[in-house]
Parts: structure tokens; C-alpha cells; sequence
């Protein structure tokens, strides 16, 4: 299906289920509002899934795989060839993502959108679009058909995964150079100075972060593109799997699946679905905070508040695997506990059930 | 065993073990330290357990119960009557510690220690020391010996639930009035005002607060505690499951165990804790930090950096169950994720495995 047409069957929240969820909340024995964001959040999964006995297993963790031209110009720590060697580190179940979904009771699927490698690897998904982009220092990073494509890939995954039965998304991607995309993206769309977005990605150093600075700035100037052409500017300075993960946010929201954001990167591909759609972002979790320093920025571009601050700064879907287990444990509060008159509990002294 | 005796069984962490998961985790297939405070964490379980492949499960919240004579005062938002009608309600596992504890997969052991009420309940532990305290406005909340008899429960629950195999205990509590005794016992041990520490409880208006606050200044003055004699303050301005639960950190860290900490009452049970064994702030993880003021004062007094910020304000434990999960991803880091080597992963660009 088209972009534009599944952005545009996402709705607003379910109000009376949002409604009764909070009445329901307060008839539970503890006392009201107790569990704090706790109980904001299963208001959230009311009003998205439209029930008061919200559902998010099977959770599902949606790692986008690609690659980014922009590497040949030194911004990352790590060598290019990291992002397929960590793409056979995630099949055989080794990486942080596979760990901390397991220990979260996740699943995981891996998305090779635009990887510069031919892979043979079963458990693979292959929608590979193009392998890599090109270097946004000297060009557009893709073309806006490349873009809409990979966005349809995640759209398309995520559909499949809905279909399946999964009821909660989280995002998640590998791609070395893939927080010079960001930045880039986010600095455009959000019309933030270059220098506030950009970190330190998965660790470099003050002077390749300078350079990192500069080669954004510059595929912002060679590619001039227009900030409020959201698809323009993924094709131009974004990259395959953020285009992806930006289609997933889509189709979820459409669906009323929830979807937990993970870091830096998947926050930007929010923040495009977001622009896109703007009732998408109704259907956004945000699980933590990173060191990265963009992503503060992204997430109060998003209006999310992240459940964890944790220092993280890997990707892959580790801070969403991390807080999964919050959001069950939401889900779980309103489908479980027994109300004041079930338990044959005391309401508070003055007289209300507080 | 006596509480004294256990206390000097306390020992440092291996220092050693510590050293080794730091090496352990710098060769694991992510750029280092990304994982931040998980890292932190997966560190300080090597120190308390003495192993790079610490494991947690089983886990289990050790909640006990007792009542405050001090609610006679009018301190708190529920009737005195709560504290059993809860203690059916955990039994009937209908509570929100059940509910996340079951989220979190970890079982609930509920101890009567002092309730004001005769049960006849399958499941509960009884353990009763006396039935609830004295007013504590008006003379000692109980003798010296009862607050020690009140701490050997709490050791030998937790010696029995360590022999049954445990290998993390977290902390829960219930008892209507108190915050009110957690309030008194931070004042007089931290030496902090006690405006400073006293918050709304469940949920109490800003008068009743006031009220809270005289209260517990006249308790401490009718008192008097020595600041430096621990088991006195816990005997005069205490409550017997606070007194419990300072007995399972003692008891836990002489045997190695990691102690997750739940709320405002279970930190200052942990405070009198320390007060008496230095060396068990070590094995103590702060789950959150509450709404309740006091909780900041006494996470810095106890050293202890809160896991999540949730607003919560509920206690049983709820705060360590909905942690848990991030200290078993923890775990689950070091035992189960690739090496460098293993993987075939390029380290970073710099020549160092990032």
C-alpha cells in the first residue's frame, strides 16, 4: 500500500476507552495514582488498542539493517563492514538485542533494507532496496522513490508481523554511520543547529566529532533539502533503514499497535513517520533516554517521555528490549489486580476511594 | 543467630570478579560501555556474587507486615484495618506486588510479623512478634528485644528462602502508618529535619501532613532516641516489618545476595541496615525513587542511584518487581552475549575494542 494512504488511516486515541481505563485504575486496591507512569501508560494502551484488558505479547523487536555511503568519510568508530558482520551476530543470537529480547520475552526480526553485502543467511529477511546509500557529503543519500521503498519495506514487515499476531512493535537498527543520518535528519526536519544534535555516536573522539559536525553541515548545503518535504529529506540525508523503521511507526499507528522507540536513531525515524502523520506519535513509547545528545532533542520533538535513563548509547533496539518488560508489566496492572470491592479492601479515610 | 553476629559476616566485594566482568564486558560484541548503567550493574552483581556469570533467578520479594500503633494519630489517608485486609488481598494475590511480581517472574513471600489482627491463612508466614506496635507519640513503639526478635525473623525468612535457592531478594512492605515511622527513623538516624523527610504517604492532604510532621517531632522528642544506637531508634520510632526487613539486607549480604530496594520504607529499612553494617550498602540496587521526599534523602544516605523514576508511591514492593527485569537483563549480558571473537566483529577504528 501507499505512504500517504496508510498515514492516513491513523486515528486518534480512544478516548472512552482512555476514559474508563482510569476509572477502572482507581477502582484497584492501591491507592489512586499510585503507580504513577505506571498507570499513565496503561491509559496509553488503552487508548491505543481501544480495551481496558490491553494485550502486548507477542512483542516483537523489528531490527532494520542498511548501510550509509556517508562512512567514507570517517565519522564512525567502527569500520563499515561492522554493520553485516553484526547482521550474522544478531542471526546466531549473540548481540545485545537477541540477549536482552530474550530476557524480555521478545522476539526479534531482522531486516536487511540496504546492507553494501550479499548475504546467504536463513532467518534473514531480505528486502534489500539498494545496497547502502551514497555518501550525502556529495549527493542525495538515495532518491525519494529509494526512500518511499524502504518505507514501504517496514510497513510491509510490520504488517506481516501484525498478521502474525504480534501486538506491540519495538524499533530497532543496525548501520554503522546511522547517528550521522540522524543528525542530519533531525537537524533538518526539527530546524535544530547541526551541533546540538550530534554526539558521540558509539564512541569517538572530540575531534571526529567535530569532523562529524562538518560533513553534516555539508550534506545539508550540497543537498539543500526542503525541511517540510519529510520523504525528501530521508532520501537525501537519511538512510535505508531509518526510511524503514519510519514505515513500521506508520503502519503500526494505522494498525493501533503500540510502538516502543528505542534510541537516537529510531527516535528520528519517529520523528519522520511523526511529521508525516502527526497522530502517529499518540501511538509512540519512548523507553529511555540515551547519552547520545540528539535524542533528548528527538524526544521532546516526539512529545515522548522515556521510561529509562540508563546511560545506553548501542541501538539495536536494547533500550526498547530493556523497557518491554515496563509496558507488560502496565498491561498486566488493569487485566489482574482486584478492585476495592473484590478484595473487600477499605477505601481512604475520606471517604473517596483514594 | 544473633543480628551482631551476622552483621560482622558481612564482607567487601570482590574486588576481583569486579575486574574480571569489566574485562568481560569490554570484549563483547558492542561498542564499550554503551550499555551504561546495565553495565554498572552487571559489575556490581560480579562483586556481590563473586562470579562473571552471575544469575538472579529465583528471585524473591519478601514483603512483610505489621501494623503502627501510631495510626491512632490520624496520620495516614487508610484505616488501620487496611494492613490485613491487604495481607488477604497479597494471599489472594490480587495486589499490585502479585501482579508484578508475576510480571517480573519472581515468586512473593508475605510475613506476618506483627499484624494487629489473628489470622488463620494459608500462605502466609507467621511470624508475629507482637500485635503491632504502641503509639509511638506517647512512649517507645516497642521494647530493644522485640525490635532484635522483629530483625531475626526477617534473617531467618531470608536464610530459609537463600537455603530454598533464591539468589536475589528484594524487598515489600505493608502496614498502614508506616511512612509515618519511616519518616521518625530517617530523621533521627540521617539527622535530617524531619519537614524535610516526610511526604504525603498514600496520599494524605497538605493539613494531615502537618499533622504527620508534629507527630513525629513529639514522638522523638517523648523518645528521645540515642541517634547512634540503630536497634534503639528502630525500637522507639520503628515498626516491627521495618525491623524485618533490615534483618533480610543483614542476613542477604552475609550470604552474597543481591537485595533489590523498594520504596521510602524499605530504604530506611535498609538504612538501619547499614547504620549497623556498613559493608551491606554493597549488595543493596535501588529500584526506583518514589514521590515520597523522604525517599531522595535516603537513597543518597544509603549511596544507592534508583533504577527508574515512575512517580510510583505504593510500596509492597511494587518498585522492586517492576526493576527487576533490568537487573536480570543485567545478568543475562555477561552470561549470554558473543565476544568480539567469537563473533568475528571488527573492533573500532581507533585499534582498540571499543
Amino acid at each position: 500500500m501507499d505512504v500517504f494512504e496508510v498515514a492516513e488511516r491513523i486515528k486518534e486515541l480512544d478516548a472512552n476507552a482512555q476514559k474508563a481505563m482510569g476509572e477502572h485504575l482507581n477502582s484497584l486496591t492501591k491507592p489512586r495514582g499510585s503507580l504513577g507512569r505506571l498507570e499513565e501508560l496503561a491509559i496509553q494502551l488503552a487508548g491505543i488498542t481501544g480495551s481496558t484488558s490491553p494485550v502486548i505479547d507477542p512483542a516483537v523487536v523489528i531490527v532494520m539493517a542498511g548501510d550509509h555511503g556517508v562512512t567514507a568519510e570517517g565519522v564512525s568508530a567502527f569500520p563499515a563492514e561492522v554493520t553485516p558482520q553484526m547482521v550474522h551476530n544478531f542471526i546466531a543470537g549473540g548481540a545485545a538485542i537477541n540477549v536482552l529480547s530474550k530476557a524480555a520475552q521478545a522476539t526479534v526480526k531482522i531486516v536487511d533494507v540496504g546492507i553494501n553485502t550479499d548475504f546467504k543467511l536463513t532467518g534473514l529477511i531480505s528486502r534489500k532496496v539498494r545496497r547502502g546509500t551514497n555518501n550525502m557529503a556529495k549527493g542525495p543519500a538515495m532518491t525519494v522513490e529509494e526512500a518511499l521503498a524502504a518505507m514501504r519495506v517496514g510497513m510491509s514487515v510490520a504488517l506481516a508481523t501484525i498478521e502474525d499476531g504480534a501486538k506491540l512493535l519495538a524499533l530497532g537498527e543496525m548501520g554503522i554511520g546511522n547517528t550521522t543520518a540522524s543528525s542530519a535528519l533531525v537537524a533538518v526536519i526539527g530546524q535544530v543547529p547541526v551541533d546540538q544534535v550530534v554526539g558521540f555516536g558509539t564512541g569517538i573522539s572530540s575531534s571526529t566529532r567535530m569532523r562529524k559536525v562538518e560533513i553534516i553541515e555539508k550534506a545539508i548545503a550540497v543537498n539543500s533539502p526542503n525541511p517540510n518535504n519529510y520523504v525528501e529529506v530521508l532520501a537525501k540525508v537519511g538512510g535505508l533503514e531509518i526510511a524503514g523503521l519510519a514505515g513500521v511507526v506508520l503502519q503500526a499507528a494505522a494498525l493501533r499497535i503500540p510502538v516502543l522507540v528505542d534510541g537516537f536513531i529510531s527516535a528520528a525515524a519517529a520523528l519522520v513517520a511523526v511529521k508525516i502523520a502527526p497522530l502517529a506519535a499518540r501511538y509512540l513509547i519512548g523507553s529511555h533516554e540515551s547519552v547520545e545528545q540528539g535524542h533528548r532533542i528527538v524526544n521532546e520533538l516526539l512529545g515522548i517521555k522515556p521510561l529509562l535513563q540508563m546511560n545506553l548509547r548501542l541501538g539495536e533496539g536494547s533500550g526498547a528490549a530493556l523497557a518491554l518488560p515496563i509496558v507488560r508489566a502496565a498491561s498486566c496492572i488493569p487485566r489482574e489486580m482486584a478492585t476495592f470491592a473484590q478484595a473487600q479492601v477499605a477505601g481512604s479515610l475520606d471517604g473517596t476511594v483514594k
